[in-house]
């Protein structure tokens, strides 16, 4: 079911042109779930990782979390929670309680089997950039998200097998009426793609159509579907102290159903969270804990992460800042609250960047090392992420892709393997003092896999690349993407599921789609 | 003696002008010598690392090091090696004993003892690019280096607080004859600068007449300077398996001074050692304790340190690739052994890029994060970096200094700490669900310290920055650079120690400098 296979293969036979026109051949590394075998970086003791827990209980229990949702206040009420207005608080004993029915891990499986992931323990999965208004890249500029972008960006995502999700819309299609937006949106996603995908919880009937939509695509009957994790949704709470109408419906929609919940505070340290990382860090872990205490109230057990977005502002401006140090630190803290709580983690590839240029490479590798650091399960905007999240940028995509292969290669055993054999005692007497090791068996068995083959980096000295037109990472990365979306085709899937959602969506735009009030 | 409050308040009275030119203020930190809070990533077990010691204690007893040194040949008999010709083997008791002499940490003092460095422990300290014969900027793009080129580098060294080291030759001035070079450019960076300096280990002459000037320049007796580390030489293997004439004599003669020695093997795997990684760390730890152990029976107790150069080639070019997954590894484990044999560490930030750019930053962020996942001590090239080495470029020295200011604000408890002021629940109650961070009484007592101020960065949204030219990071690194140099003062010296320092090079010229000939 998985058509790589056919696409690489057709990929190397346009190795020769590639190769005259200066362009790097894609070759990229096979699908898998990475597994990170780092010992995590963990910049708090026992006592620290407990005043963390304590504040974000003492936040829960004494100041309380606004359920602004009616029914999430009266379940909370039912389980025992004092209510005051949409205030909520809840005490250290029900919040252990409910967090013990979390799994510490789970999978998800997509309309391709061969796609499951599995979210939690050692396993690091990446997703795609997810929600910007905006597209930039290097012929267009900066310009609105439009429906023919959102396309190209999901070929990308496809593409690549160093991403496993097809998240949140890599842009916002505005050429797309909101009624039926999403059931454009879904109907691309699930046929560009054979990925996880998620649903925006944005509405009762945007979220229950997102589920129905899944469904079908996989072919799945309702039980099949509800058996096990099939799809996502992300919800973040309105820091600070706040979980809104809709994303706690759709929250709730999900785990009802056994569908996965990742709950992800947006706290900017000095913003709308304390300017202390700690204190950023202890009130996101609260708002967490609130939403998924509420999840597991209602369906014991069911999946669920907690996410992070701390970061801080710059104070002179009030901007946000990504991938600063600070970012760094409370993304490897809430790394040891996630796993003190025994929850899967999930975090971002961010930059406040504005093209994709030395500055945004630099901020986004802190993010991504942070993400390594911190055990973290899930990468939001892995790839393609520009401008604080305002931007989705192909260039960037294919830029982040290497960092990511790269990343999947470092947690490979063989670049730290101490067996005899890699030890090489033998070749090393073999070449001795003169000579070189290029042509020794040990090289020849191994030099096809010995070392991580770039895609969209240069490593020609400058003359070859000074010859072959000076062509900076931007642009290169340009070629590839224009490439990728020439090449592209659309990974297999069963007519008659194909037919099944094509009907759907056509009924649910009969019907005008979710009601729209803005 | 330091006068860097000075130029910083000069450049803050440039923030006015700064700001309408669109660039941003240089409000650095202030110098430090940075302390890694974090434990190393520890990629090998205790049977990894005890793998890679018997495999390089079976090369050292088996296969042997060449010493191509009639001295050291001479003194490694005595010491109850077995020589063969210049084939020298050593047993792993020998060497063990002869490093149980090494200090674990030591220090450097230059001539403004304000400079001190501690080299070892949980310290790490920054070098300038190291050596390349080109500089490239994006005025004048690539060209062969010069003396003035070489004294703009000088210049940025000294100016940037987290540099901490002037290292080897940023750029090679080869518009100064080779027998007065070594005179010119250490006389350039005594006056220029006054931090710790370095002498290359090529030819006795050059050797001396560095030490000589380094004690001149600080106003020491002989005693004063022989009482404790001054300067410091680094010397490199010629892999696999050599020590060649001119670098165990320079390592010999500043041993007997007790000015430390840093060895560095430069072991590219798949080139000059076997295409394994442990096998590459294996053959460099090995001609690294070779020299040592050498040097620890001349003078037991000298300082010294273990360097890694250990990355990989691209097997289909052959050309040096830094910054891999593969490097990072290899510095991880080279960490794991410096630490076995109670060694400080040096490592590197480096990468392939030719320019500038996106490639440039997610290779030298990988090489950088890489040095502190190591525990590295010493961070070779840390700012200027480029081709593999082959240029070193401003633009690259002004970004490369914000990774390391980000590093150095990353290493501060600040961003970690967990005191109930940090976890800030007072505030979180008092701001509430509806307010906001900026006014309370929490962030403002804090706001101007709270997070790390950019010195390059952009963080202003699109159309700000748009608006204000569209200036890609390196343009702006490149005005930086201008204003840096354009508003350089020099550091204050002692008037009889520069005259002593002055005479002794017109004396030396006079002499003819040092004999060359190729």
């Amino acid at each position: 079911m998985n058509d790589d296979q056919g696409r690489r293969r057709r990929a190397g036979g346009r190795a020769g042109n590639q190769a005259r026109a200066g362009t790097a051949v894609i070759d990229q590394m096979p699908w898998r779930v990475p597994v990170n075998p780092d010992r995590p970086t963990e910049p708090l003791d026992a006592d620290g990782v407990a005043r963390i827990h304590r504040g974000a209980m003492k936040i829960l229990s004494d100041i309380g979390i606004e359920f602004l949702n009616p029914e999430a206040l009266e379940i909370m009420r039912k389980a025992g929670c004092i209510i005051n207005g949409t205030n909520v608080r809840m005490d250290e004993d029900f919040v252990m309680e409910m967090l013990s029915h979390a799994p510490e891990s789970f999978t998800i499986t997509p309309r391709n089997p061969d796609r499951e992931l599995i979210i939690g323990g050692k396993h690091m999965v990446f997703v795609n950039v997810s929600s910007p208004p905006n597209a930039w890249d290097l012929e267009r500029g900066k310009r609105s998200g439009d429906f023919a972008t959102f396309k190209e960006f999901m070929k990308l995502t496809q593409y690549f097998n160093c991403i496993h999700i097809a998240g949140g819309y890599p842009v916002e299609p505005i050429d797309i009426h909101p009624s039926v937006r999403h059931l454009d949106c879904l109907f691309e996603k699930l046929t560009l793609t054979d990925k996880v995908v998620h649903a925006y919880s944005l509405g009762a009937e945007r979220v229950e159509d997102v589920m129905e939509m899944t469904r079908l695509a996989g072919g799945l009957t309702q039980a099949e579907f509800d058996a096990k994790p099939r799809m996502y949704t992300n919800i973040n709470s309105v820091s600070p102290l706040k979980h809104d109408y809709p994303m706690l419906d759709g929250a709730m929609r999900l785990a009802r159903r056994g569908q996965p919940v990742v709950v992800t505070p947006f706290t900017l340290a000095g913003a709308m969270a304390p300017v202390t990382m700690a204190g950023a860090v202890a009130l996101s872990i609260a708002e967490a804990l609130a939403a998924i205490a509420l999840l597991q109230y209602i369906n014991p057990g069911c999946p669920v992460a907690i996410g992070t977005f701390t970061s801080n502002v710059d104070m002179k401006s009030g901007a946000p800042a990504f991938g600063t140090p600070e970012y760094m630190r409370a993304t490897q803290m809430t790394g040891q609250l996630a796993r003190f709580y025994k929850l899967p983690l999930r975090s971002s590839g961010v930059c406040a960047a504005n093209v994709p240029d030395g500055q945004a490479m630099w901020e986004t590798s802190n993010s991504l090392w942070a993400a390594v650091q911190s055990g973290t399960n899930m990468v939001y905007h892995a790839a393609g992420w520009l401008e604080g999240g305002l931007i989705a940028s192909p260039e960037k995509f294919i830029m982040d892709c290497e960092v990511l292969q790269m990343i999947q290669r470092y947690f490979e055993e063989a670049t730290f393997a101490t067996t005899e054999d890699d030890i090489a005692l033998d070749a090393i007497r073999e070449v001795g003092p003169q000579g070189h090791y290029f042509g020794c068996q040990h090289t020849q068995d191994r030099y096809q896999t010995a070392f991580y083959a770039p895609i969209v980096s240069d490593w020609r000295n400058f003359e070859a690349w000074q010859i072959d037109g000076s062509v900076w990472t931007p642009e290169r990365a340009h070629r590839i993407y224009k490439q990728i979306i020439a090449d592209f085709e659309a990974p297999a899937m069963n007519g008659d599921h194909l037919e099944d959602l094509t009907r759907f969506v056509a009924k649910r735009k009969q019907e005008g789609g979710a009601p729209t009030d803005f």
